[in-house]
């Protein structure tokens, strides 16, 4: 599945050349059986966007209840491709999955399923993430060029939303890249899922956008402890980060970054 | 309605400090008293982001349908001031509105209802943009930082998205700013339409970040001819920003840009 593809374009100072942009199509997602949710993503890594969605959604209440991924190919052809089902085993089957599976929601790129229902649900079924680690500075605010280095369809495209899964010194462990921001944490989420990674107590997360109340949402689900982002993070962002007990870093750039939240793991 | 608010931040070369950042606040938004979205976004232009909502995602089809946008008062104290209703007249109550009243939607701060029902939606009661007008090179590198100046919030807090319309002489009718992208340009189609400017066929529209599917589709909602992006397109934006007749431009940067579709409009 390419993620980026080539459009005829045109520049003032050039004139005519192909031009390289991200693919950006619908992934409908369905938990045994029935739809959920519509996002819009760049193809490529669906198996781990669907079940980082389902779990970062409350869906799935803990990786253990993740069965099957897979691709659905029973529909019309110029769907195929872009409808996954997520087989979810849980003792609940009257929780929160049978109430959004009862209740479709059409989401974006840049989001997930969310609102005060949300928070609501996060509130029930997260623990404030235990203290430590305590991470040396300098590697704090080297991820993002680290991240950048891992980037391959942004250098195709010239901009596109990516995550960074590191560990405690700074090595890369995943990346993933996605016209939603929300998408690129999802893809990471399902990556460590499905290979039996989670919970994320001993990894940072960076991001190259801002940090909003979801971002640092999906992170304390899958128990990641800190977040860099090259950006700002929003008033509820930072809220929700005390209340998860994780640290928050924004604006990391040129060798340094502002603390909100969690300044304990910042090694002085 | 504050947009920014102080929150105690630290950094390595400062210590402890005073910083802002944007409000993210959920949004409830009804239609004729039924809820049809939440939305997180920065609080301040509601009635405008109800009524642009409406409008873009084809819950009201024709601005004339729009009635009263009203704060709902009668509501728990917490939630007051991030719930509102707008009044839809319309011919058809069993079209659109009701469909979506019928299966509420949660969106987030970057997104809008969306999918391929959206894009089936959108095709069926959008037509092409008329041709024209022709607009000079530099008028169209210039909307970034004209757009720039007119960001308070942004210069508070580094960091929050914007839109802004401008005239065919580059002059600035409106901006505004808000955590999702999205929102911002609901806002601004919101406020043309509460104050009778649609369809808005002699406008710009320039955005502070990435054109996606759902940035080109309010915009041709609304009449926009021309869209200028900071950053990359995706590939939907371009395929829809085609079959809309409409200007698309990205990379908007340092008094150039890149044109994907609608180079007729480009002054040569």
């Amino acid at each position: 599945m390419d993620r980026s593809i080539a459009v005829p374009a045109w520049r003032p100072d050039r004139g005519p050349y192909e031009d390289r942009v991200a693919v950006e199509e619908p992934l409908e997602i369905r938990v045994n059986g029935a739809p959920i949710a519509v996002t819009l993503r760049t193809p490529g890594d669906d198996e781990e966007l669907a079940a980082g969605f389902v779990l970062t959604e409350g869906i799935a209440r803990l990786p253990a209840d993740l069965g099957a991924v897979e691709a659905i190919v029973d529909i019309p052809p110029d769907a195929r491709g872009n409808v996954m089902n997520v087989t979810v085993r849980s003792a609940e089957p009257a929780g929160e999955a049978s109430r959004l599976t009862g209740r479709p929601a059409f989401v974006t790129a840049a989001c997930g399923v969310c609102g005060r229902g949300t928070l609501e649900a996060v509130r029930r079924r997260a623990q404030p993430l235990p203290d430590g680690p305590v991470v040396p500075r300098a590697v704090l605010a080297s991820l993002p060029a680290r991240l950048r280095s891992a980037q391959p369809t942004f250098d195709e495209t010239g901009g596109l939303h990516a995550a960074g899964l590191f560990d405690l010194q700074g090595n890369l462990l995943a990346a993933r890249e996605d016209v939603g921001r929300h998408n690129a944490v999802d893809k990471l989420v399902g990556w460590a899922a499905l290979s039996h990674r989670l919970p994320l107590n001993d990894t940072l997360l960076c991001v190259s956008g801002r940090a909003g109340f979801e971002i640092v949402l999906k992170s304390w689900i899958a128990g990641i402890p800190a977040i860099a982002s090259v950006s700002a993070p929003s008033h509820l962002a930072v809220a929700m980060a005390e209340e998860a007990n994780m640290t928050l870093l924004g604006f990391v750039r040129d060798g340094s970054f502002a603390v909100y939240t969690g300044r304990e793991r910042v090694a002085e």
